[in-house]
């Protein structure tokens, strides 16, 4: 078994080399190829930019010594097996906009970007897919969609920059996530490459296909830590003629809660998004300029709601006679429906400007949290408690995606770590889950063991070991490998 | 590495062994497990009926010397540490319905029986979902969820006898696909067996959850060949009010497609079902008594076309609308649109009657193919034209979910090998897959190199040496890892 760990003492960067061993290691990559990669493929010195030290969170890592910028899949396969024979750690960088720490490098790590990797294949009208190589950011793909009559399923706030690359990594979600499905549910086919260079193509596009394992799957959401995604086959709907918007206050969680039950099952497919906003959060936007919102501060919290549908009359009045039978119900106290593109986009702005205010408070710490409807409130609740037994002034800061179980949950505080222990172990009480988005990356695996057993994280290593046996890949995002390095048990 | 090649020389099955050694290993696991498990959970001799010797197609395994009943998770647990151990394989079983061998013991396999494991606990109303052990039926899934006001996603014939672990373990598929999905996308959570007995649960059906690897995505569609899955925790729909089909007679396949994409646009997801019954098989249903079709025979094609909706008349009036400008446009010559629950279920069961007018034939083959959808009518050409090169008798019955490009292709012959080759052969050559939702199992991994390269393969056998070191579940099923046990490198 080609598992390294036997064979090559010199796994990984987890046994320290000597200053002189890496420098030769690099000059040994460079040598290799810049023989064969074209000149703008490698970066190295004054032309390594800040970007490439880190993601979208607020630390830096140590600028890499050298950026590999493949053209194609076989340059990432010359790159991959190159590395992977002389044992050189990598950074896997996309767009960059994670919130993990996934594409921050660490000592030693040269990256491999792949934003030289861009191309778009036409759609593929009859099948309703479009192959693109994983540099292409999300607006591309939405707007290639588009423009061909189709839909792309998944949206998220970063769509100008994130790419589809770090987007099958991190398995991206977004607000559509209830009628569309994560992004793994937009993938139809990969091509990955492995650490030894072998090149994993499976572009078909076949809705159905059981021929054997589907090995994707096991690339998507795992962080880059298991082979490079180079190519994907993506999932597109019909582009639904009608998108329509709605805000409304509510006197509370569980309200929002019973709308939720009552959309769902009275508007069945048509309802595309579910989103909340907290008081502190809308109050925030509101007083900051950050949007305009058309209802007034001070409800107990505000739901942004979307139906995407057929038949434009039909399908409009359908929802705002459902949104007004809720009122009618008690569970909206008052509602805004979109009568305009512009209304629509207004709308969107406000829930996206929902970021913008809280990107633009000093001290803020995120936390992106998955949490069983049925226990959201006790989560809610347990964790202000908590909160506030740590640090007297923390307040929490919430949005997010109700419909998905999913919340931003922001705090305030000096004391980070302090916070994030006190939230997560509040998470694990109630169920839920400490990324429901964002991934693990480098700054959330100390935590991973307060929702994945003992025997799921070994299992997690076996994958890790079988795929990419001299850890070259993403090294120690999402889990350590430490226990191995040192010689114990596997398991 | 817990590899086991190297450590292990008496692994798996492939090395002969002594009738006597094989009887000490039967004799030593059946002493570790029936002190430790109750005596339901054993079957020997006389007791070991027919059934367990193989699934839903005509060949018969060996009659396995010992069935294992497990009652529990535990007992799972313990039944796979001690097969570990002592390195007796299982094959694993279900309903025994699948249709690639998967299931038929082979010579010096243990079953492992699913069916007493039958506890459904009640859905949970707010989040939709419902949690399951492997051995209940796709029928009582079905139930359950109705009669909680929801819809499961996957339907196929064998639902009353096929159960969830089977249903995971081949990724199954059916009539839904095109609106719900794969069996994959009814999965939020599982709970999995791996062969050193460590229990992986994952059941907290959180809709987004990114905290480290998914490990379920693997044992989907890997034939049980990874691990065994022991409860499943399931995502249901809100249940439609409105279920209507319809009977489209139509001129040729090209305007099957055409109607398909008409009907994605205009209904968008509405749209249940496209099924396609070719004419030889429609005559043959009509005119074998298996079902009274109510459009004649001798048209081009057939379609059954279903919506599912939320709001009754406004659907159903769309729905017939868009059928009959569809006439106008010359897709379909003839329609019967289903006016009651009655004639709902009359056009399924014609649909269904297809398989058994199929099953009434003797030397009949089947082939689970998908094709791309611009690929379709190549393949069909092509196919006819090598099937009659070789057995100029032999016809090809079709039908199948045109809406997600799979046709299940039979071939009346003597001749499958042959047949089989040139058939598989032609699904390569138009980009299709050898199996849409039936899988691998024994009896189609000889043809599985046509689709899946050496590289795709040799993952596979990573994954599996990762998960089955010592290769004890359902061995030689989609792969065969000779070329390991005989002592070549392992790429």
């Amino acid at each position: 078994m080609n598992s390294g760990t036997g064979s090559n003492p010199a796994v990984g960067d987890v046994r320290p080399a000597t200053s002189d061993a890496k420098e030769a290691k690099l000059s040994a990559l460079i040598g290799a190829l810049s023989a064969r990669l074209d000149q703008g493929a490698l970066l190295m010195g004054d032309d390594v930019g800040d970007g490439y030290r880190g993601d979208a969170t607020d630390d830096r890592g140590p600028r890499p010594a050298l950026v590999l910028r493949p053209r194609d899949t076989a340059d990432v396969s010359l790159i991959l097996s190159t590395c992977n024979d002389l044992g050189q750690p990598l950074v896997i960088q996309g767009g960059r906009t994670g919130l993990s720490g996934g594409a921050r490098p660490r000592e030693g790590e040269v990256s491999l970007s792949l934003e030289r990797m861009t191309r778009l294949e036409n759609v593929d009208l009859r099948a309703g897919t479009l192959v693109v190589e994983a540099g292409v950011t999300m607006q591309s793909v939405q707007e290639a969609a588009e423009e061909a009559g189709f839909l792309f399923g998944v949206d998220i706030g970063a769509r100008g920059s994130c790419t589809v690359g770090g987007n099958i990594a991190t398995n991206a979600g977004g607000i559509r996530v209830l009628r569309y499905g994560m992004y793994r549910a937009q993938v139809l086919g990969l091509e990955t490459v492995l650490p030894d260079g072998s090149v994993l193509s499976s572009l078909k596009g076949l809705p159905k296909d059981n021929s054997g394992y589907d090995l994707n799957q096991c690339f998507i959401g795992s962080e880059g830590t298991l082979g490079v995604v180079t190519k994907a086959c993506l999932r597109l709907h019909p582009l639904p003629p009608l998108q329509v918007n709605a805000l409304c206050s509510l006197p509370s969680l569980a309200a929002a809660q019973a709308l939720l039950a009552r959309l769902r099952q009275e508007l069945g497919p048509l309802l595309s998004a579910f989103e909340v906003i907290f008081p502190e959060v809308y109050a925030g936007v509101a007083t900051g300029g950050f949007a305009t919102p058309p209802l007034p501060v001070g409800a107990g919290l505000y739901a942004l709601v979307e139906i995407q549908g057929q038949d434009e009359s039909e399908n409009h009045e359908r929802f705002a006679a459902t949104l007004m039978s809720a009122v009618e119900a008690g569970l909206v106290d008052d509602v805004v429906v979109s009568q305009s593109p512009r209304d629509y986009r207004g709308l969107w702005a406000l829930r996206e400007a929902c970021s913008a205010f809280i990107f633009s408070m000093d001290r803020m710490v995120g936390f992106d949290v998955s949490i069983p409807l049925a226990r959201m409130q006790d989560f809610l609740t347990d964790a202000a408690v908590r909160l506030l037994a740590i640090d007297s002034s923390a307040r929490p800061y919430v949005f997010g995606h109700l419909g998905d179980g999913n919340l931003h949950y922001m705090v305030r505080t000096d004391r980070y770590e302090d916070i994030a222990d006190a939230v997560f172990d509040v998470v694990a009480e109630t169920g839920g889950a400490i990324s429901a988005e964002h991934g693990i990356g480098l700054d959330k695996k100390k935590w991973l063991p307060l929702v994945r057993s003992a025997s799921e994280i070994a299992a997690m290593r076996r994958m890790k070991r079988a795929f990419d046996p001299n850890f070259i890949l993403n090294p120690g995002r999402v889990f350590d490998m430490e226990t191995e390095a040192a010689g114990k048990a596997p398991r």
